[in-house]
């Protein structure tokens, strides 16, 4: 085994011509044509580039015309503050589906703008939360401003196979590790948002994409950054925007749409995933901790069993090649995340290793 | 003249050698060691860059122990939240100082939160902002739980050239176009802040620098990425922070400690800012529209006194490699701007072409 692979969760590595593309405009800038570090986002060059990473954008998951698309600052955290502050109706009111670390967090940070109710969590689940909680219309209060979920959890590698049903209630999903991996139906949701620096981009820049009717609402306490109309208004140039996180992201969006667009990714990650997880089905040494119904298709968690076995394993993987494979700390054992980025023969080179490992270090050695 | 310069005043070309460092290490990006474009920001290699950052960050400011430094996203515009929500005690009230386009909007901001004055401006000097008012400790209200500056204005041309006195009222200053040129006395304030993207780095990280006794008093509704204390807390490192803006600026502090501090900084900058202010006021075919009590060590405005002359002189000076000279469409005009990294040399062929300029295109033609 030569070539070496990077199944880290947290930052996916970028597509290796975007990088190519991304060094070569770097070197290249000068006093008169400013390199992609030295944007200056209150030209009309960059402008165009919004425009045409938002274009982008739009044709890759066909996002209907009365949702708008904003870039935003901050991360992940940002949004579990934004999407109160601007959701939010005069009784404050929400529900929060709670099936991880991030939505967690979401639920916690909401609960400073409002009422805040957890209508169903998969904290029970044995072990905890490697499912996602069946739901039906009447889980959720008929007078929440909105219903949010974590449509894929990274940590635990479970992910909704469906959308779940809220009726007139605007469902607001937390993407940001399953983003651009597969097409989505827009028009299921009120407002999704992801955090670049898995399937696009670096870390630095949020994608939210959010429905007409929810812009315009936001409390008077929320500060300017974070609220969805004045940067709608802006078209996300506030002061100073991550010029270069947007290029970045620009660059990802456009190389996705020359690589086939969704469907293609989703091929492409199906094939990647059902690989490792008919290998894990198919014998005893590895057990893969996710009910089969809710298995996330970008993260594959499995345990040997025996944490000490665990450790030899990511210690023997590193030897071989095969990085980032350590599992969150929250569940230890072992993670292989998928991202677009991975190629056919990363997922081949993981199981080639798995059986290797397995013939040599017989549990009952251990 | 053969070499090319840009004076643009909103993102400064990084330094040379940065820009060189930095290709190098993203070309050089591996699986197993991934590039800056690729950091994982829960990894100790991340922690270290960040406290490395802090540290060079201190070093070169001289920040005193009582002080802590954070490192937040969403440049000017998201301080100008966070320091009402952060700095508010329980009767909300707040001094701010009006000197041009940023001071105003961090006014604005604030009064979302709070009963905020206006305790001085310099919209009725003549021009408009090109001064900045004298004022004493009288001039605030006592229980004042801040008094919010702009230190230098890039739009105008100005900056304080002492700090003001505000007594026991903590003094907030925006220092986002002057930062790490000169030294500062950071005692003399209450809290610092400074969007990269001139004098350090790229867009998209902002360097807040806090006493003490100013953190842990946040307001209940504060989004935790704009909250002083839970940055402190998390030593900047929310979901997902801006991994390479981060990287840039740490190699930008290092860079200028390198070359000597900010003594040294200052030296540079006041040679390149007095050889054009020393042409200016020794002719009479431009105008430096400045009082020369206010003048910026940064940013240097100045107008041929007929505005199509000006355009012709915008023209020409790019077609001689001279660029980003426009000034800020409040102003029209005429802006260069000498941040750190503007060799003497763009200075020195600044004087030539504005002499030949001069020689050129007589008033009376005109």
């Amino acid at each position: 085994m030569n070539e070496k692979f990077n199944f880290s969760a947290v930052q996916a590595p970028l597509p290796y011509e975007v990088t190519q593309e991304l060094v070569k405009s770097i070197s290249q800038g000068s006093p008169d044509a400013p390199s992609p570090l030295e944007f200056d986002y209150t030209t009309e060059k960059f402008g165009a580039l919004i425009r045409h990473a938002e274009e982008t954008l739009r044709t890759l998951l066909h996002i209907p015309v009365n949702y708008r698309v904003l870039f935003m600052a901050g991360g992940e955290d940002a949004q579990f503050s934004a999407v109160p502050l601007n959701l939010l109706s005069d009784h404050k009111c929400a529900d929060y589906v709670v099936t991880g670390v991030f939505s967690k967090e979401a639920y916690l940070e909401g609960k400073k703008y409002g009422d805040m109710n957890i209508a169903a969590s998969s904290a029970g689940a044995s072990p905890a939360f490697s499912s996602v909680p069946e739901m039906s219309r009447s889980d959720f209060r008929p007078d929440a401003d909105y219903v949010h979920i974590c449509y894929n959890n990274p940590v635990y590698g479970t992910s909704y196979r469906t959308v779940p049903e809220t009726g007139s209630i605007p469902l607001v999903a937390d993407m940001s590790s399953c983003f651009l991996s597969a097409p989505v139906n827009v028009s299921d949701f009120g407002l999704i948002y992801a955090a670049a620096g898995q399937n696009y981009g670096i870390s630095g820049v949020t994608t939210v994409i959010v429905r007409d009717d929810l812009v315009g609402n936001a409390a008077d306490i929320t500060p300017s950054v974070l609220n969805y109309e004045t940067m709608s208004d802006k078209q996300s140039v506030f002061r100073a925007p991550d010029t270069f996180a947007l290029t970045v992201a620009d660059a990802v969006f456009t190389h996705i749409l020359n690589e086939g667009g969704l469907e293609e990714m989703k091929r492409r990650n199906e094939s990647k995933v059902s690989l490792i997880y008919d290998y894990l089905d198919s014998q005893v040494y590895y057990t893969a901790t996710v009910d089969k119904k809710y298995r996330s298709s970008t993260h594959v968690v499995f345990v040997t069993g025996n944490s000490a076995m665990d450790e030899r394993f990511l210690q023997a993987a590193e030897e071989a090649g095969l990085y980032g494979l350590r599992g969150h700390s929250a569940v230890g054992g072992i993670r292989a995340s998928l991202y677009n980025s991975m190629p056919y023969e990363g997922a081949e080179a993981l199981i080639e290793f798995m059986k290797k490992f397995a013939m040599q270090n017989p549990k009952l050695d251990f």
